[in-house]
């Protein structure tokens, strides 16, 4: 904590904050929430390509932030640190991160995963095993106990994420488990999440109107739904015509037959007093079930669900803004639970209506 | 056969042909393939909106040609009918539409499934049962032998003839069957399937951008499947931003292990000598897989594979235009075959790249 | 002011208010912004068709909103009335209005053109001429000093709103003027500006993808910048693929030579001290000019210029969410200040990045 | 000619004909309408970085196609060599272009402007000036006299070919010249006219929805307009979100009022007679002007007009497919009226509907 709190206006406590890879879609995204939060003040925003140019020059929602980003190599002491940088960076410069701030906030893949083996498994091996025991997963819902206090938190994947919120219900139910049959995932992700730096397959042309399934298997978010709820899942994901949001829907055979009644218990257990997350299950108008367009741009996610009775399965759909609930959003609703702050302070926005393909 | 083969000159053999219900989209599309068929001339097509009006004021792709929508009340003789009317109608008409034409290919669900007790399960009953045995379903694919001479041709439903031609190869090949584990097929479709009525929930600012569970269980085209692959399916269907086209993701576990080898094996048994399906299954560039963009305004269907070895899983990806082979091009596509013209006649478009959301 | 300000805790200020015709998109907006807005209190929410509904039914992303429509005949006394309907509601039933609440904003095209000639002219007349001499418009960049104890407000139509804020800082300049050459305005606009209804050209079939020329001439809103900044402008509007946004491409031929310095200090006087405006105008990275996917979701506008010397044209941008500057967030601004409250209050949010087709 | 017509089947006369630059997007789609030509026969297709891979790898469209690229090294003698390189390739490699084929049309800059000069002025000069003079453009409707026998054809650029073939017949009929008042255009344009290259502009999550000044003065086509149809036009270019499309909006003020008549007769004289030019100006439906959705994929244009009688302004909108009209489809069309083929060959593709943003 940095200023005093009884002589601060708006703010009881307010904590010093910075963006190392400020220029990407998830560093652009956290330099906004940041900003707007009541808590926190940006102090430093890093950026090799973009050094000592506006964050409005990347961000043009940001025109109007006084802020330039700085070289990534001279890191300011801070009381958190939010780190956006490409997966592999954090797990080298974790020292030097966890030096500078008091508390670190990775949102990349590199903390993520609770064992060394996996990343072996996984990913290209780690360098840093040793901070992996220390690494708190930032999905309040998952594992809101452990962040009070945390000083490394580890953001989860956005796919990740979208399918744990859909399944989680269902194994803290029973209904769900190791032993259970096939879950089949079948996963829908805007543009976004492949990130600013683009390719031909991400240019405008080949990217819009697609369905493209662009991990017909082996998603690397497997091992993190497995770590995380114990499900192993037939897991794929498709990019469709959106920029933010990600969908994951979810066919599940419970083990069990379950009711419409025990699906809304399950859910309602689980969800009723979670501030972000809401159970969109039928009803009436157009927007019946759970859909990224309903949540683009905000930290909520929706979850919702089916019956299909011939044949046992129950269908999970679980919608998010991958940049919010599934990265940003995510790190800060963490942050503000590891400190102690509502759990919705600088997260309040909650979406527009109509929107394109946000 | 309405003319002298030897006196015509383009044509070796020529027929002609009306559309009943010609301001829709399946109807706009018919009237685009058989204009530009060397063996059909349109002598009728039918809309009561728009009786006396250019096809072209319906349809700006085909302001160049001279036709104008007639009353469907009053049918001409023709040797081919071709029905595009909502799921109703023909099983209402169809005693007139057997009296104008030799031929009648339906492409509405009146004459789809063979029970007439799946008319009673799935819709709202059947009108016109009798004529439900003498129907042939117009997949090639799957019902070649059956087309030629038949006098009713009932065309497949979009999403059951992206499934159906997903999953065949493995049912030929014994590596599918009724008493398989669990089969899970998750459709993505486009806005045109809705049809030229629209209400709010196609309204371009609700319907841009979506992920929308639309089906997520009871989807009637199970029925379609079940008859004609003898699968019980696991069926969910989406909406997305696009317009045209059909990606369905078959997510199988077979019985026994199968092997890539076995995987391609199985398909190019099935389709190597098909004209309009191929097989696109990993390989380098930006289209890997199908998508419904490669297809986007042809009759051409795509289908790959990719095996999850870890949980047995295969997943199966087939795209189509749910307009074109899961709609009109198989209409006549299966004319073609009925009436021994070459398969192709009409249907050779390749398709554009780059295209957008088609 | 219904609550007195020493005894309340958040805000000084608080004021009640009520939104006329709440399904709409604007209505939604409205409903959007009063709910996050320090200083009102959103005691009633009207709508016919939805009497009694939630209003998250209509507006997804208010699903956490604690609030029913009621029935529009039923008024409530409140301290402000937004009046959301559709063109010609307003005239009629202002009497009730104004009799229900201190304060009535009204987003329609009611009460915005100060002759009732006008209306005669470019509407089908105006059924309560008596009020049109009350009524202030409400673009505060224009108007604000007449705002202050308006008890009517009427709000700007989005198109002219954005051709205002682009060609007003010449005019006052005295770079243009009424006797100033040929001024060419070429609007873009998204979907939402059709409203909810929809028909079939606002289908997404037929509306996805879009370069349409629906007002070649003859836009209402010209009689709109002719009364308030004095020019008669050739105007066009486009509807092009977005859900919200409105872009306006002005083409000016300045009576006398002008520098980009002049530019920069046309705008620089009009807009540098105004809470909304900012001027994008060249400079690096992507968005070097207004773009309305920049100010989507937001109270912004964003105007900018460039020269071309050969022919002494000048080319002004100017864009705006047509659903915020362009209406709700133009009314919550309007009503900010006719009640002496901060400018920005609940209008603070600052939009997305990146986001697709708002 | 390389074969013998009388011992040909299809073809009464066939050409072998080459693509240089075949894995962007024109070239591409010059592929596509040759292997669909029946008079041309493709020997060759070169590319530098997808050497010996198929065709279908970069075009899905064309995974059909037996044909794989070579090195544009080694040129094939042809009857017919189609250069589709990027602007600066032609101009250096026009001797060895000119030496491997009797006719080179050539869809670059390189040689579209009649004067040297003009390369100075907005090109970076030009380094083959010795051949300007043989080279003829293009586009029938302005210069189908000088094609028959020409041996060098340069293509017009995309927008220009809008303008030109929107202003024209105004030119044509006398209402429009040098020394009329202000000629206003205003253009929409897809992402398909940025190549296949791409960069962060480009990138989906960047280049969608957008309605983005790209080129607010000084566009070099502006050269071009004033080279074929003597006007100096104030000219600027939107990007808009659709792939495929080019739209030109221009605002005219004719010297003389000229009457709703007096512009049908203009028009009418200019195309009644052309095959792929028409004119789409009011009447019903939904497609009430010229689109560039209503001529996606296809070689025709669309132009129509309306009259704003209050200040004499005319406004003419222009739509065609920029791959198509606007580049390949030109380029072919111009072939066929240089070899004496029937004008539409292989151009007879008449689009579809619905599209999304094609």
């Amino acid at each position: 904590m940095t200023v005093d709190a009884e002589a601060s206006g708006a703010a009881a406590d307010a904590y010093t904050a910075s963006v190392v890879g400020g220029t990407g879609f998830t560093g652009g995204e956290l330099l906004r929430l940041l900003a707007g939060h009541p808590n926190f003040e940006v102090v430093q925003a890093t950026s090799r390509s973009a050094d000592n140019m506006t964050v409005g020059r990347s961000h043009p929602n940001l025109r109007g932030l006084d802020l330039r980003f700085s070289d990534p190599e001279d890191l300011e002491s801070v009381d958190v640190l939010f780190a956006a940088t490409p997966h592999g960076v954090s797990m080298e410069r974790i020292d030097e991160f966890t030096e500078a701030a008091d508390t670190v906030v990775d949102l990349s893949a590199d903390f993520r995963l609770p064992e060394a083996d996996a990343y072996d498994e996984w990913y290209d091996g780690h360098e840093s095993p040793e901070y992996l025991e220390r690494a708190e997963y930032a999905l309040p819902e998952i594992n809101r106990g452990n962040l009070p206090g945390a000083d490394l938190i580890a953001g989860g994947g956005c796919n990740a994420t979208a399918t744990i919120l859909g399944l989680k219900p269902l194994v803290d139910a029973g209904a769900l488990g190791p032993e259970s049959g096939e879950v089949v995932v079948d996963v829908k992700v805007g543009s976004s999440e492949g990130g600013a730096g683009g390719g031909a397959a991400s240019s405008h042309p080949e990217r819009s109107g697609v369905v493209r399934p662009y991990a017909p298997t082996g998603h690397r978010h497997e091992a993190e739904i497995e770590a995380y709820i114990g499900l192993s899942v037939s897991f794929t994901v498709h990019a469709v015509d959106m920029v933010r949001g990600a969908s994951a829907t979810c066919h599940v055979f419970p083990d069990e037959p379950v009711s419409k009644g025990d699906l809304w218990g399950a859910y309602r257990d689980a969800y009723a007093d979670e501030p972000f997350e809401r159970i969109v299950s039928g009803g009436g108008g157009v927007y019946r079930y759970p859909e990224p367009k309903a949540v683009a741009g905000t930290n909520h996610g929706e979850v919702g669900f089916e019956l299909d009775p011939g044949n046992r399965r129950v269908v999970v759909f679980s919608a998010i803004d991958n940049m919010m609930k599934g990265s940003a959003g995510q790190a800060v609703h963490a942050a503000n639970v590891a400190l102690g702050l509502p759990e919705t302070a600088g997260l309040e926005f909650d979406g527009l209506h109509p929107v394109g393909a946000p």
